[in-house]
């Protein structure tokens, strides 16, 4: 099916959001400095995003009705997050343009998809099976060794739906525990570091992107990313060229996040690409501060058809999620010399809940 | 009278914004930034404002019953222009803090009144003397010489309610188109250059001034400033000098802009106050993409009771104002290398209205 084409925004039109979150509301923020009005749709009525945007719809994924209204009143529709029920998208695509194309959703939304997507374009990923039964989870330790990473296909993020298999681990438990049926099983990456690359690409097939970034987690959650990564240009140029190709084969207009392993090789190193994230990224907040041009406004531009912006980094940059009652530090943030401070709003500090962030630039060394 | 005195707000609490144009729109974003919510007060309903926040009254601000509802909803409000009906002010400041005190306006809405008070502090200024009628104006003029610019003493802005006057004028005609008996007279300056410099006082009296700027005017309107101004360092010292006396003199909290003139004085130069905008101000723009903390967020934090920033340059920065048609241009100026695109969201683009900026950061030389 064939929905309608993309078309150039003009100053004063309105962006569709699907998704309430820091994300959408940080997209919002950059669409508002580019003239562009937001309507936020998100089933949540703590929304961040609501807070910052004239035109917000409470509503279910599912409610339809809702969703033609909010069609009706947009000029372009994108979300913030990779979950977005398939039979929203295509209520939405028959409607309005949806950027990045939905279907690029039934391939990310599935870790095997994704994977063998990956494969297929020549790139590396960690080893992996398809796991549907004990039977065939035992298969794949048989294949992949231990240990490895049991994973739902669908719906999981930040370690969430995911299951570390050890040499001696009752694999029957395990496998009862995932309450699935479509996972995968991926072999266990002695990576050096874990690096992403935020890409956009424009609805030109103009590709841009950022320096790559070093990722630290914490409890599967992503707490520092640095940039520029202290990788060698080789193992960057091969980063990047990495997030060129798969943006291109998605034919993606928009900005996806690629997040790698960098695993030692003999003398050097190779990169493997952990996951797609068909979206601005975490990874990428460091470009609010650290770069001429955010990677929102990057997407802004992309699925406002207008050209993308070449951006140049500031200094050396660090940025620091502020994951639950880390959020509590704010005041002495605002002290930190170079340090900018981004709250999201959110009003209860959950454990592992993303409540900001804070980037630091240092001004590059003289040469 | 005495008011509510001012409290620290949390992240989540509510910030009330007098004024619905861009000012108080990138008032409204920096305080999203830092998980602070807004709500705009503005008569007009197409306030570029109202688009980036979820709360906001369109009433008139002779609206005893909505300025007593927009009180009840925030915890502190401010204002993003200088001609704030005292009658609103004074019912906001019973029910909730007003920062700036709305004090100070009495002293800014008045050119004579501002004008007594800048001397006072053994400030320069240009001459100037009270005119209520065509007979103390020909008084004026022989005092001051021509030529000299007549001016009402209140709610003139970007050249409005303001008038030449030349040798050989008539004197009578120009007092009559003036339709007021309120007015000043101020001596022509030949000024050098003129410069602003933008300062955040915060509420425990912490003065930070930003880089002085050189301001260029077109048709009375700013078209382009530059920073840092092309001064030596002893007058760019003069001017920040004058720029704090004057904050700690209002007891100020907020950001002001203050206008001057660099006036050629024998080997050297001197500054002259032209003018104080008790709010973040045109020239103070560039710091939204050219310093690490922009004059919004620094407004917003001096509010919030929260401390201020250092900021740092990222190099020499040129701010152009998109005016009326200028904005056309939008979609040349988003393919300028190192440049940023603000749009207001405005509808129309009337002859005069400031519909955008655009700011281009060179980075520093090397030393």
């Amino acid at each position: 099916m064939s929905g309608p084409t993309q078309k150039v925004l003009k100053p004063g039109d309105t962006i569709g959001i699907l998704g309430g979150g820091q994300l959408g509301r940080m997209l919002a923020l950059a669409a508002a400095r580019l003239g562009l009005r937001c309507h936020v749709f998100s089933p949540d009525p703590d929304s961040p995003a609501f807070d910052v945007v004239q035109n917000a719809t409470c509503a279910e994924y599912a409610d339809v009705e809702a969703l033609e209204m909010f069609a009706a009143d947009v000029d372009v529709i994108t979300y913030e997050f990779e979950n977005v029920p398939a039979s929203a998208a295509l209520v939405l695509a028959a409607r309005k343009p949806v950027l990045p194309d939905y279907k690029i959703l039934e391939t990310t939304q599935d870790r095997l998809g994704e994977k063998d997507f990956v494969t297929k374009l020549g790139i590396g990923t960690a080893g992996y099976a398809d796991v549907t039964s004990a039977q065939t989870l035992n298969a794949a330790i048989a294949k992949l060794g231990l240990p490895a990473v049991l994973k739902t296909r669908r719906f999981g993020y930040d370690g969430k739906g995911q299951a570390m298999l050890r040499e001696g681990d009752d694999v029957e438990a395990a496998w009862q525990r995932l309450e699935t049926r479509a996972a995968i099983l991926e072999a266990f990456v002695p990576f050096e570091r874990e690096v992403s690359v935020i890409t956009a690409r424009g609805a030109d097939g103009q590709v841009v992107c950022y320096d790559v970034t070093d990722n630290e987690h914490r409890d599967h959650i992503l707490k520092v990313s640095r940039a520029p990564a202290a990788v060698s240009e080789a193992i960057a140029e091969e980063a990047r060229r990495i997030a060129t190709r798969i943006a291109d084969a998605l034919g993606y207009v928009g900005v996806l996040g690629v997040e790698m392993f960098v695993v030692p090789d003999g003398n050097g190193a190779r990169v493997l690409v952990n996951e797609i994230a068909p979206r601005v990224h975490n990874s990428g907040h460091w470009t609010l501060d650290g770069a001429s041009v955010s990677q929102f406004e990057q997407h802004i531009r992309a699925i406002a058809g207008w050209p993308l912006a070449q951006p140049l980094r500031h200094g050396t940059v660090t940025m620091t999620n502020l994951i639950g009652h880390d959020v509590d530090d704010y005041a002495q943030w605002l002290t930190v010399p170079g340090a900018t401070v981004h709250l999201y709003g959110k009003r209860t500090a959950l454990p592992g809940r993303k409540m900001g962030h804070v980037t630091v630039v240092e001004p590059a060394a003289k040469p």
